[in-house]
């Protein structure tokens, strides 16, 4: 029987999948062949479609009517995802080649519009990049006093969760589920890797919540995973340790792990902070993390389960006098070491930089360190340090170039490519009308899954794409206006914010609104040694801290020395002096001034740009937008001026242009 | 019928008053003379002190025995506080003019301990220079979110309330009373002057748990008052206005003060914070602070009530780049204008400097600027900005500094005596065992009650008889110990923190621990303007914002220079080239240096003696102390590595000694 499609609740913003949409498809004849529930799914879809806009659906071949589409399983050899497409004949043909590959050829379909039943075309072959594509949710299920429902959430409350119960709202559950589908994303996990005591028990005797969430996720495709807490065996288990050597450590994690494929057969596995920023891990025992991993890889391993371990571990309570220590180190001197030590089905979760999802960073060198380790790349959705969905700061292009970062240089492999382990983001999806706060901010979550099927590709097509499924009757003004707002909204960001990718300077805690001395006497190993002299990170080998030397060559070599260092990393890398000049032929301090009036000026022209569609666009969306544009130019002001007051205090050096420094 | 002396919970620390401070008295044979309920106080006080130590009392002239102490009431022209003493022919003689004379007597008494009863002293006259001696209490009723069961409170919980309701814990809070009694303090306001949605009832339908402290409070001479919200007509009365001039308004609270009076006769007033931080006020409608305060003294009027309203009024919102707003003029500015309007039974409470408690400030212009007004000086025995009660930070000779301070020069009258409206503290006292955390900080409740009395007494006389009190037989290695220890703390603590009066640079928020910049660019109006250069604010007349002249002659000149203003408050009225020399010879920033590392110095000499009286002091009482001075000199040692690193990385100038600078 056809799955309905779900009913989006009153209010509700229908994201890349508003009804128009679909009508291309709706209009035709479509017809449908094979079983299974996900063929079902298919089924629903497209008979909600022509329901709408008058074609028609017929399972199997029909009565020899001629079909404008067909959706069918074959059985290439494109693996459980992917589809063939192609058109001949008047007809459109997607084949899949496995159980869920109908899915896909089936938004992609949609993503075509008219052009799926235009002309003709050669058979063409889709598969993912990367098997894995995740959203990971900081959800917490208790409301946590710092930092509420959501960890890190511009959204709203959490989808799952309110109050410390699972909400059940499943119609809103199920369209999530749908749009996640439709951008080609796979799986969820469905709680804050910050574990606290609520949380612990979803892994026993509240795993029926996350079945419920399970189950209505499935149809679209999607996995379900759950973040626990290496403590599970002491604090929910009673057990004197949580020693992954020890065997009734393990034996407990077996059976826990064996209670929650009984209540969720096709269960992801689990994701592990361990030993970072106060959470518990093995490092308690004297154990590895190689070891952690394995325990709970061999736990998992007997259902098809996988571990998704990350590598986010660093001394939080540094000293800011010892210069020798270096956070951005940390994660190759825990685990490159390490490589070839973890199991198959463990994977290694590494944020794409050596920091934390700042603006600018360079890519992790972990990354092309481990190619005996299945390897999953972490980007952040959610706009932590990119200005909290209050800005707009479309994220694809700074994905993107990590994606396509060869760890060994020209001829290499890129980063997307060779991430065994999957692509994951933390997701700034929540309980919002329009799903994430800024209405505009929906590009990047839809971005981040079509990067995640094809890493190599061109972010600047999916945000059209994106623009086309979101607007779909949208006048070239409209399409025109938001890729100008979205297309440079990142650098921009950059632009008024932290320079030359000497990250931070932000207000601690919350991380919103510029303190540029706000960590710099902190234990959270994020400085930028600023004196009257210069500014940066000496990052090098020959004087620093040696960081640039965990990276193959090239980069080893090109980020060694200020003379080859891109100037977007110059001071993640070096210490300078003010007058120290840029490949673009400024001074450091002169970058300075201008990046930070630019970035408001650039701004201003947003915040004009948006207001002139706002006959094109949906009023509540617009009127949300037009919200936050006041908020993003009030706060890059705020960002231009502290930085410029900052530095020109420190150094005493006077804009070439006499711009107003307060 | 005597009343019982109140029973100490156990584990509870018995302060300036432990059993043996009343062995002198206990072991004599007393006589107690007249009627009322405070001579039952103190016939109580005196029978539980004999039937420890041997002594006997009787009540009236008894059978012909002499006395050692006579206790009786007069009829001096003393005020209801006073009381003459007086020794001869081998009797101590205390007459009281007063009702409550006597028991101010009798802790004089106390105090004098054998001394008392030698010798003989011609007839003294003993009266408070000041009639309101008060302590406001910040606890709130229902445990804030971010400020917690009490604001800036550093000694656990509130002795009155507790999770939204009153502890009834009235021995505790009879311990209490007694205290403040044998101190001199004789007014107590019971929450906080941010008055949230459940304080707010504590006015009307909660009044009966008002009265349950003040009935408690009440033997021992403390009368009791309340903070309320200016917004209590719409938020409790339904009015649509709290407009003061309104008629309604004016209506609903001359009946509020009249139900309060029928639940507590002797209630003391009302305590207002309006119009800042965001509290409501006469703002809102167009009022002056004259029109609010004295509707209020209006309501309390007929009853004998007083309302003190605060001076504490500013921007809060102020925008970092305009140097023309001035916070430290924002109390003279609003108040000053208003002169000769306020009520009789209004007082203007007015913190003691023009900022917010710091470490050092000048003494309010305000205080020597509105003859006409009856004004209360406020200062802040809870340690906010000075330690929190983990450090030692001894406060009188600040305090002392204060009240001596004459604003017209020598010749003029001295701010603690003209203090017609009374003196206030906010509390530093919770349900700690120790009272105030730190067990030393005890010294500054004490002080401040006896300079409350005697604004101009020495304060190292006060610390002597505070610790003659509280180890009445201590060794002299104990008692120097302590004296070591407590008399230069408040120097030492100055030492390693903001130096020569610029304020703040504290963590924002919660107020401890270094933040150089913490406040630089906030709204918060606290800024010290430190640049390559030189640090400081212009307040001069002259270049500055000019509030060096809200002063009258002579300190109007003598700090509107740098080169006639104390060094110590340098850099609050001027900013300064790093070069400046001090009237001590010295450079500022080579003062920076130096005074940091000899803060240190001196908190780790503090922590040396501490540990040398590990023997002389009880175990709970030194374990507590030691634990304490360990996060004191971990804490300098911060302040003093930011601060000194923060003005070597601007200013560029080498410690002259070579000391290590990070």
């Amino acid at each position: 029987m056809p799955l309905s499609v779900p009913t989006l609740p009153e209010g509700i913003d229908p994201a890349w999948l508003p009804p128009d949409a679909f009508r291309p498809l709706g209009e035709r004849r479509t017809s449908i062949r094979g079983s299974g529930p996900f063929v079902e799914t298919v089924h629903g879809e497209v008979a909600e479609a022509c329901e709408q806009f008058g074609g028609e659906v017929v399972r199997g071949a029909g009565t020899g009517t001629s079909h404008d589409l067909v959706l069918c399983q074959g059985d290439d050899d494109l693996g459980d995802e992917g589809f063939t497409y192609e058109r001949a004949d008047g007809t459109t043909t997607v084949t899949a080649s496995g159980r869920r590959g109908l899915l896909y050829g089936l938004f992609h379909v949609v993503r075509l519009g008219e052009k799926a039943f235009r002309g003709a075309c050669p058979r063409e072959a889709h598969r993912p990049a990367v098997a894995l594509r995740m959203l990971d949710h900081w959800d917490n299920v208790a409301v946590h006093p710092v930092m509420g429902q959501v960890e890190r959430g511009y959204a709203g409350g959490s989808l799952f969760w309110r109050d410390g119960r699972s909400r059940g709202e499943w119609q809103r559950v199920r369209a999530y589920g749908r749009l996640l589908a439709a951008c080609g994303i796979n799986a969820v996990s469905v709680n804050n890797v910050n574990v606290h005591e609520t949380e612990a028990h979803l892994l026993t005797d509240r795993i029926g919540e996350v079945a419920g969430i399970a189950g209505v996720l499935r149809p679209y495709g999607i996995r379900t995973h759950l973040s626990v807490t290496f403590a599970a065996p002491v604090v929910l288990g009673g057990l004197p340790t949580a020693d992954p050597l020890d065997e009734a450590v393990r034996a407990w994690w077996a059976e826990a792990a064996a209670r929650v494929y009984a209540a969720i057969p096709d269960f992801g596995g689990f994701v592990v902070k361990a030993d970072s920023e106060g959470q518990p891990g093995p490092f308690t025992y004297g154990r590895s993390h190689a070891d952690g991993a394995n325990m709970l890889a061999a736990a998992l391993a007997p259902h098809g389960g996988t571990v998704h371990w990350r590598a986010f571990v660093y001394d939080h309570h540094q000293d800011w006098r010892d210069r020798t220590t270096d956070r951005a180190r940390a994660a190759y001197d825990h685990f490159a070491p390490l490589d070839g030590e973890f199991a198959d089905n463990a994977v290694l979760q590494v944020k794409h930089g050596p920091m934390d999802f700042q603006v600018r960073e360079p890519v992790s060198p972990v990354l092309g360190a481990m190619p005996r380790t299945r390897l999953a790349v972490e980007v952040q959705a959610t706009q932590e340090y990119t200005g909290q969905q209050r800005h707009v700061c479309w994220l694809g292009p700074m994905w993107s170039e990590v994606l396509r970062f060869r760890p060994e240089g020209e001829g290499g492999v890129a980063v997307g490519e060779s991430a065994r382990g999957g692509l994951v983001a933390v997701s700034n999806v929540g309980d919002d009308p329009f799903w994430t706060g800024h209405p505009l901010a929906q590009a990047n979550l839809y971005t981040f899954g079509r990067l995640a099927w094809q890493p190599v590709a061109d972010p600047h097509r999916i945000l059209d794409e994106w623009i086309a499924l979101s607007f779909p009757s949208a006048p070239q003004r409209l399409a025109t206006g938001l890729r100008t707002l979205l297309h440079g909204s990142w650098r921009t960001y950059e632009k008024y914010t932290a320079p030359l990718g000497v990250g931070f300077m932000v207000q601690p805690g919350h991380h919103y609104g510029p303190s540029v001395d706000g960590y710099e006497y902190s234990p959270w190993g994020t400085y930028h040694f600023a004196d009257r002299d210069g500014v940066g990170v000496d990052r090098s080998a020959a004087t620093g801290t040696g960081y640039a030397a965990q990276y193959a060559k090239p980069w080893a070599e090109v980020y060694e020395s200020p003379a080859t260092c891109p100037d977007e990393l110059l001071l993640f890398f070096h210490h300078v002096p003010y007058g120290h000049v840029l490949h673009s032929g400024k001074t450091v301090i002169q970058h300075i001034y201008d990046t930070h009036f630019e970035g408001v000026a650039e701004a201003e022209e947003a915040r004009r740009v948006w207001a002139g569609l706002a006959g094109l666009v949906d009023p509540a969306r617009h009127a949300r937008g037009a919200e936050r544009y006041e908020e993003q130019l009030r706060s890059a002001r705020e960002w231009r001026d502290q930085i410029n007051s900052y530095f020109f205090r420190k150094s005493g050096v006077p804009d070439e242009r006499g711009r107003l420094i307060h």
